[in-house]
């Protein structure tokens, strides 16, 4: 088989995490190394910039700025919600991607992103090899969400959960210094997993969590909420309770919890009831138990909080985007870089396995009902065996000032 | 002059911060080598505790527990809010002090607090001086918020303002990877100084941080606001704009955004504007630039947050602790540890000092008017000189399991 020769495109997708600049970075040091890649480029903007011929020549880039991105948070060259239409329908975006391909012998494309970002991946890579051009297509995994399917894990995640279980730790100390009656809500990302709010157990595991914890898997139910909470403020003499709440819980009908407080506002409550889900679930409880309530969102903080980012995590991501060019190189394409668990004398260590892009786009990879109790408002214990693994090890950020030193890439563009 | 042989009593009073902790270590651990303290003990809940006679044997403590402290968030022994009236106007409250420390022969009492705290310390001092019962009094500093008086800064202030700095300059990453228009509003903690608002200035001078902070030293209008934001917004190609807002900004009349937001609602928006500074300017400026708002708050996380704490504040909230114990027993009374700065070489060394009980307690200080800028909507080099050497060094927090390893006390109470 001759080796395919050419140019790598590089595009980061969708919502940002800790570590989606670690993959890239992955992506970057290994395609320089290929003999094959005749060039490096980054995306500005994901496909968007591919289609505007937007890119950034990486071999300008210093080593020391390849190596900062590992623990820069976010996406250094922009990111972008960019859904392609299916090429039967409407093909104008393909043309211009193929032309762009052609124009600057792009053999090799590497896309980061979670589920969407994977569709986008396996339209493309459909659409290449229908026109006759040659072209490897592999994604990289990344989501804080932690939702594709097949990979035991998503990159992106470890740290994530790592900065949810660190923080309610610090916030549950916090919560207790009173003793006066406390009810402490955290509002956690993830519309349809609950992984990144079931992260708060790992708190909860080190005696410093919530009480209660409501995953999107399970549908809500105010009645049950607040039966919940009144047995565990009963059940304390200090009456404190956390509770770690997903955005994405709603109830059997679908309804979002902020939209059951907007119907809830006109008739029990004087006010609307706007914001998330701790926020009305806040309101809600201090009108019944008339004590101090917290309402926390942790807001964008949970998926770049590179400070507190997991080694494991860094260090997987990087890898997927090593394994993403070595395995378009030895010639794959239409997969994605996904991860298996393997223990080697009892210590965690993941493997990299290529997953079909077909079997990872758009699919959704949800909390197993089996890992929560009975109640359905706890975690058990092997969502913590689960979890652990991916949390460890410190970041290795370099600080600077006493404050973190972050990749600038000069950026420079690629001449049209 | 004889040396004063007794027990030593030590509370922790008013909102946590990172390091209050570490005071108590440095309190505990002095006193339990100084010979001439009998006992050593940890009120439960501040100066209530005293009153109801509940407090911690800390010889009963391990070392290990005790080095633990130093990076254990929020306050072990348990806070309170509890303001002594005047001993002229209700004197029960100090007959039963007198009474508790005669029962357990106290006659070392040390408090951790901000203003109030250290008013506190001044009445019991007097009253019991006025009784005739030798006891040394000192208070222990401590406030995120930075605003006592006479010392050139407080322990707690420079962790919550690297956690404010490190947090703004991840949260600006993220803000800032699509290309779209977006107005992110973060508001942070101060009800009367700015001290851990301007915090974000120093995300600023790493050339990641707000284009405007807004303190609440400066009377706050929405007018001035809006143009500001509009000035930031249209001189960006890609609209970005940051802004740090504290909590405790108003108006010339002492109204809070809040509270603007609330009469705003009666005559231009539809809604009623419910909760904080940032969610109320985000409804605002949401309204006038339609485009994409992030309202954050970093509510509790600010002044919790150890896992980023400042090594320097760590160390001399330490020292304020150690020393607050050796200047009782050389015999002082009726003092505050302060922190002088001083610079050895060139660089920041604070030495302690002790400042009178009457001058700390209830004055604020607040951010000198002249290290902003002539908007007043920014700050400059004056305070980045004056707040850098606060947060630098790591906080050497112990982890386990991938999570912080806090203390646990054994919190043995001592029998009435």
């Amino acid at each position: 088989m001759a080796i395919l020769k050419g140019a790598a495109i590089f595009g980061q997708s969708g919502g940002p995490t800790s570590v989606i600049n670690s993959s890239a970075s992955g992506v970057f040091q290994q395609a320089l190394k290929e003999e094959c890649i005749t060039a490096v480029y980054g995306a500005a903007h994901g496909i968007r910039g591919i289609l505007n011929e937007e890119f950034y020549d990486i071999s300008k880039e210093t080593q020391e700025q390849l190596d900062l991105l590992k623990n820069t948070p976010s996406s250094a060259l922009g990111s972008v919600r960019y859904k392609l239409k299916n090429a039967d329908v409407d093909d104008t975006d393909y043309k211009k991607l193929l032309e762009v391909f052609k124009k600057y012998n792009i053999r090799y494309f590497f896309y980061n992103g979670g589920n969407d970002s994977m569709d986008t991946c396996n339209k493309i890579s459909k659409f290449m090899a229908k026109s006759g051009y040659e072209c490897k297509v592999i994604g990289v995994p990344k989501t804080i969400d932690n939702d594709l399917s097949i990979t035991d894990h998503c990159p992106g995640y470890g740290s994530a959960a790592k900065y949810v279980a660190t923080t309610i730790m610090e916030v549950y100390h916090d919560a207790n210094v009173y003793d006066t009656p406390m009810i402490t809500i955290i509002e956690i990302m993830g519309r349809n997993a609950g992984w990144l709010t079931a992260a708060s157990m790992l708190a909860a595991y080190k005696g410093a969590g919530p009480d209660l914890i409501y995953l999107p898997e399970v549908p809500f139910t105010l009645e049950k909420f607040l039966s919940d909470v009144k047995k565990v403020y009963n059940s304390k003499l200090d009456h404190k309770v956390i509770v770690a709440v997903s955005e994405g819980c709603k109830d059997a009908e679908g309804r979002y919890i902020a939209e059951m407080g907007q119907s809830l506002a006109k008739d029990a409550f004087g006010h609307a009831q706007l914001g998330g889900a701790a926020s009305v679930l806040g309101d809600i409880v201090k009108n019944e138990f008339k004590c101090k309530v917290r309402s926390i969102e942790f807001s964008l903080m949970q998926r770049c909080a590179a400070h507190i980012g997991s080694k494991t995590d860094i260090e997987e991501a990087f890898l997927a985007g090593e394994e993403a060019v070595k395995a378009a190189v030895q010639g794959h394409t239409d997969y994605m870089i996904g991860f298996e668990r393997t223990y080697v004398d009892g210590k965690y260590k993941a493997k990299t396995i290529l997953v079909p892009l077909a079997d990872a786009a758009n699919t959704e990879k949800t909390v197993p009902l089996e890992w929560m109790n009975e109640e359905k408002n706890f975690l058990k214990q092997e969502f913590i065996d689960y979890a652990l693994p991916l949390i460890q090890g410190d970041p290795g950020l370099p600080f600077e000032d006493g404050l973190p030193k972050f990749a600038k890439l000069k950026k420079v563009l690629v001449k049209k």
